[in-house]
């Protein structure tokens, strides 16, 4: 769990250069209003009033498709959550470590207890289940830091479940990173409101022209079933953190062909002498990862070979290596197309048998049982403090290990807004 | 047309006072940004950022349920679109009053056509189809007075798309006025943002997964069918302002209750000498509106019984006639207890049949065809200006008539943000 904040916070910093969330600060920055509160990733401080805040690093935790995932319900819980609870934390000021990871656990089990009761079909007939799930979950988070009275905090997520953000027709436009900022803001708000004394229904949820039957898509939603085990099953315990921005079907391949690259100095081989690679996956990888010739870093998000590729030549799938300049370099596309991949049915979803061929006559074998952040495999801390150092050194240059080490001692800290503010 | 402007302000300014808007501007004032829009209904200027204008004013223009209606789809169009638009109109400074018409017109089109394409389904099921349609009709309004390309305008309506605001589990509570407020923000900001460059799908509202699929509570949306008429037959036309603030199928009776109040004098006939008052009514004003001793100016808006009764007293029915001090006044109740009402299945449901017993055995019939502000008899600019004043000497004392020339004068305006400052 005190792997939340520098797991989040490294995709926030981590996508806070990107085109998208420039966008809307340009758009936004006339309305700013007293700043209280950090834009991560930018150099020197940079602060704005909170609900501000809690939207662009909302967007940005999510631009590059790296945030962590709830396996059952695919909901990314914790950019939502955590862009509203840390923003508010900086605003109010006096909140301990222990009390913003109680917040973050009760706003994530929120979030995704509540994806349970209406999934598949909420997703299915198209909502973002991240964000429309989200902004419920934010305004829990907020309203623990709040330490609202139930009655208060049952009128914050009325008010939350009344702003549903998020529709899947968006994904491949900037709207899609736009859907779990707003709705940290929107939670937010709620939150604010409630504290107030604003009123909502207080059967938000159940009742009959409640969220969940509005929003159930035909589905007969189960919020009893779920809500009743809130403290008793843990959701955050199937929370994976990714290792790699792209289709998480590509990852065991990734994952044994970064293996590789470790594995070929030892007996002095090089990508360079590679000849072909050959790949048995689960069908879904064919399936929705085929992109033979990708022109750009979005597309090769669903290219099983480019990730082969990279992971072969230089050991690592991080957001550099899906640059659009990378997808073009020379190097990558001649492994690329040397490999070959084929369905095995037999094969589990995070699971494959890699074969690499060298022009010596000899070949390296790799059986991947489970893929590096798998619930089987979770990435270790130090992969996710490499992460983090990976994304903050490509956003800022500098200071990224120290930055990392303050995330790591969020959990302990005395006021977490001391520590939010040198990030 | 022209009456938008003015019907719209008064609705705002008579529910600026209200408590629910004052604990939503108690709870976000540490974070409005640069002053320069106004909030109207406050002795002095009292601007704040625009994005807060439109949410505040966005709840105020509702909280008294005496707003426009477009009676084919129960939508108050006015609410979000002007509460955005004239945010922004005094945020960007340069709108013609000419610019501002077309654009709220626009807004309140668009609204009212996607309405249609989902109704009745998606208010069956429980969305609150002012806000959830609210916030794409914003979008197109501030993006029509942004001067948006085609393409932009797509993007802004697909950003507003996604923030699908209000369920109707929440009326009696604030958190019904705070729809139309977040549905005007929504707007706002997708304009915004897509004026930047930020963008969406392009089939935001028509595709397999898009905003009106996704709503339509398991209807069969006729997007095609009604946007096609767009700038053919005009929504803005099917558009009643209320005279009364209270459930529609009651303003037949109080309608009538008027007119004998305005007879009485001229007869010699005083409402203290009335003895009984029988009404025949549609069947559903008894089904709705039949609570015999309301105990607060909320339960009143659904008693016909009290509409009858301060119509006769006092020839009006504003919402200073629903103040709770007024619903216990003794002169009131007494006249209350006299109100006969009976169904009369013959009735329309704009229909009433009065008639007034006085202690000299004399009586005062009445037949009201059609209630003031049906589509038949709309609200004249007189009643429309009486509203105004009425609303505004409520809640500032002073100026009102000055306000409603210069509301009144906005159409002809040549940079509406100079009137819209003076408000």
């Amino acid at each position: 769990m005190p792997k939340l904040v520098p797991f989040s916070l490294s995709c926030v910093i981590g996508g806070s250069g990107h085109i998208t969330v420039s966008k809307a600060h340009d758009a936004l920055s006339p309305f700013f209003g007293k700043a209280t509160s950090t834009l991560y990733g930018h150099k020197g401080e940079l602060r704005v009033d909170a609900q501000h805040a809690a939207l662009l690093n909302g967007i940005a935790s999510h631009v590059h498709d790296y945030d962590d995932t709830h396996l059952s319900t695919i909901i990314h819980p914790t950019g939502p959550v955590a862009s509203a609870a840390l923003a508010f934390a900086e605003y109010q000021g006096g909140i301990s470590g222990p009390e913003l990871l109680c917040a973050l656990t009760a706003g994530i089990e929120a979030s995704c207890k509540i994806g349970l009761a209406v999934w598949p079909e909420h997703y299915d007939i198209g909502w973002h289940i991240t964000s429309s799930t989200g902004s419920i979950g934010a305004a829990v988070a907020v309203g623990k830091l709040m330490h609202l009275s139930a009655e208060q905090m049952a009128h914050a997520i009325g008010i939350a479940a009344v702003q549903v953000v998020g529709l899947r027709e968006m994904f491949g436009s900037d709207t899609k990173s736009f859907h779990p900022g707003r709705a940290a803001q929107s939670g937010l708000l709620a939150a604010l409101l409630a504290e107030k004394g604003y009123t909502s229904s207080e059967q938000a949820l159940e009742a009959k022209r409640g969220w969940a039957n509005v929003v159930a898509g035909g589905g007969t939603p189960e919020l009893h079933k779920y809500l009743s085990q809130l403290g008793q099953t843990w959701e955050i315990e199937a929370n994976a953190f990714k290792p790699f921005p792209c289709g998480i079907v590509c990852h065991p391949v990734i994952d044994g062909c970064i293996q590789l690259h470790n594995d070929m100095p030892r007996s002095g081989r090089t990508p360079e002498t590679i000849v072909k690679i050959e790949a048995r996956v689960h069908p879904l990888v064919i399936e929705l990862t085929s992109k033979r010739t990708p022109k750009d870093g979005l597309e090769a998000k669903f290219s099983v070979y480019h990730g082969a590729a990279v992971g072969l030549l230089w050991g690592k799938a991080g957001p550099a290596e899906y640059a659009n300049e990378v997808v073009q370099d020379k190097a990558v596309i001649e492994i690329r197309d040397k490999v070959d991949a084929a369905a095995d049915v037999d094969l589990a979803a995070d699971e494959t048998y890699l074969t690499v061929h060298f022009s010596n006559g000899s070949k390296l074998e790799k059986h991947v049982q489970h893929a590096v952040g798998s619930l089987e495999v979770p990435m270790s801390d130090e992969q996710l403090t490499a992460k983090f150092v990976d994304q903050v050194e490509r956003v800022l240059g500098v200071g990224a290990k120290k930055a990392s080490n303050a995330a790591w001692s969020i959990g302990g800290a005395k006021d977490v807004a001391e520590i939010l503010r040198v990030l």
